[in-house]
């Protein structure tokens, strides 16, 4: 009944340590910042007239908006662990400091894959470079996800089925970017079109598999 | 009597989990850092002495000024919401998302608009496009709020006349912008004035209509 | 005796609402933000050797300093007057706002005093630009803490003698950045050395007159 | 039992005040902001080919994971600080002040030792510069903690042992940073290298000596 209450106390229930919430901020402000910067990444080209030089800017658009999604998609991830988490260890820290850390780097292949578009041999660098940084965020998830659920990390009154379904959700993820980095190999741009495509399809919420998260609805307060 | 003090236990009345708690760090910290990465886009032109630079930014304090209104004013709007909400679900999630990378892109179209000021062409194109993208904010919001309405995430005890009062909110501040668009087309600065009025006017704290918020003070603890 | 545990609920005790603590949230982000911005306004001169260089930066030292401590002592003048709200209303939540703009658009007047400094021209148009920021602050500092007093926004447990002291703390500051000003209007490096030394006396902790706060200790749990 | 529970109340075993929250509000956005915007400071060189230039680009990375690991690793012991105290006065808020304001700094000297690292003249000023602002970090960390042991801002409940291991966790750290300053002047490459070694080696977590933190699990909920 009161299963998503765990930072309020009710006799005794509370199971969030300080440093759990600590982290949910931590990490809260790296994505915040990550997400808000990658706009100080498109800038108009001096040597054009605006209404041309914006539409010229459209790799610039592709890549902010890949980059703002998939981020967007990996906190809603990071949302769904942590509201399973009764405490979080120092291993576990760990693991979320490098998950922060290929976040907050998540800016510099954006902007390379955005100046590189238009050149294929640059493009093909920057492509394959870019889907590596985000196969990394989903690995950095998933492993942050089992070691949790291995180390007894997890709520007791978190439901079996919820956490295998939970733990399935990361695989199809990291299967679909391995697919889109061998493309960006090959057809740099083709390549980039589908990273965007996996952080859509991330982000629809569906109730059977694909979503990042569907954590049933909490009652209402009564 | 406890109306407003959801985040807070007392016997089960309990109401906002942890995502929506999450929810609002993250959004309060997308909000904060847009709105202080504004003045970055500020700089003293190289030619200039600094008297005269100084002034000759006039376009620059405009856009500045306007960009932080209208952030400021959204991120009131936001604590209203939130200030009703019981639960966040998914698709209210991937609103609030939307909402978020609009806010977050913000400075580029600012950027645009204080660099075109004095060229009516080029302003033609930026100060319409800063528009649209002041508009979406605006269309967020009230999606997300009637999103809030219809599927139930407001709080069982929000007072129905509040809630219509709020709903009808949104409406002028969207009409308002759509005029203000269709003037910047043609005279560019004018337009741009009249975004900084409708900044300023969603700001003047008015009890009955064009206010933000009129969320009756919260008695004091006794 | 539990004075200042008004976030936590003991049997109706509450008295901050949710907006009281995004006011906060927010209020910190802008913080943290605009005194982790002033960094990025040191650069190393392209054209000398880096130990020279590093010297050469002496000016962007003193500002860096100078900001970096002034945002300090507001944010400390700030936490200690959240810490006798017991709610928030519109018009306080303006001051604030206005407030944030003005901490916000520090690093701005911050980069044109370093820039400045060797040229006593235009650092005479820095110096006293900075200083009427500085000044800014502290009279929407005190405005905010007026409001919050008259408006009955304050704790019903607050002691008036702590209430009147605190009342007194802002005029000392506003007195002392006027003469900085008229000093910096004729002496620049003086002005912005002066500048300085009153964020430092500032932060120095008085346990009378001159600190930012002398809230008396909370006791430990018992 | 409840040891580290002290942010939620159970009838008065309150015993954090708002301004530790806020501490800890306030440093995680500096800490967060600082450890983001590290990676701005990597660009690509314009004169090199994509492939040749990301290679070309390594002092730059050794410098962001050097400096990310080393703020990892002092936010860590923040968290590990905080944990343990029951409030904060005056002094403790200056000391904190004091520690952000070099966490915010330390993205200058991560941009000089990046640049510098090809020039061994240059280098030698850099590396020690980018040491002595390492060590300053935990030194003020060190103060930090011991001004808390003796001011009595501890809880009442904080094992004596844990608090002793803890006083001397910084000492062998203070040493590193000493040593590997001193071979930055020679050697400032194996200086910088030795940089990364100390920040890598405080975050691998060791139950007995090294590691940052060694807080007990909290027992689950039950």
């Amino acid at each position: 009944m009161i299963r998503r209450i765990r930072r309020s106390p009710e006799g005794g229930r509370l199971s969030q340590s300080l440093r759990t919430t600590r982290m949910d901020a931590f990490s809260d402000g790296v994505f915040a910042i990550a997400i808000t910067l990658l706009v100080l990444e498109i800038s108009l080209p001096e040597d054009k007239a605006i209404g041309e030089g914006v539409l010229h800017l459209w790799p610039s658009y592709v890549a902010y908006l890949t980059s703002f999604l998939t981020i967007g998609g990996v906190w809603l991830s990071h949302t769904v662990i942590s509201e399973y988490l009764a405490r979080v260890d120092s291993v576990f820290l760990r693991l979320n400091l490098a998950l922060l850390m290929v976040v907050s780097f998540l800016p510099f292949p954006t902007r390379l894959i955005a100046e590189t578009m238009d050149d294929t041999e640059d493009a093909r660098v920057a492509a394959p470079l870019y889907g590596f940084v985000l196969l990394a965020l989903v690995v950095l998830l998933a492993a942050m996800w089992r070691y949790a659920v291995r180390a007894g990390l997890l709520r007791s009154d978190a439901d079996d089925d919820d956490v295998r379904v939970t733990s399935k959700r990361f695989t199809p993820r990291i299967a679909l970017y391995a697919v889109a980095i061998a493309v960006g190999f090959v057809l740099p741009r083709a390549g980039s079109l589908l990273y965007m495509a996996i952080a859509i399809y991330v982000l629809v919420p569906a109730a059977s598999d694909g979503g990042v998260d569907d954590v049933p609805p909490e009652p209402a307060a009564t």
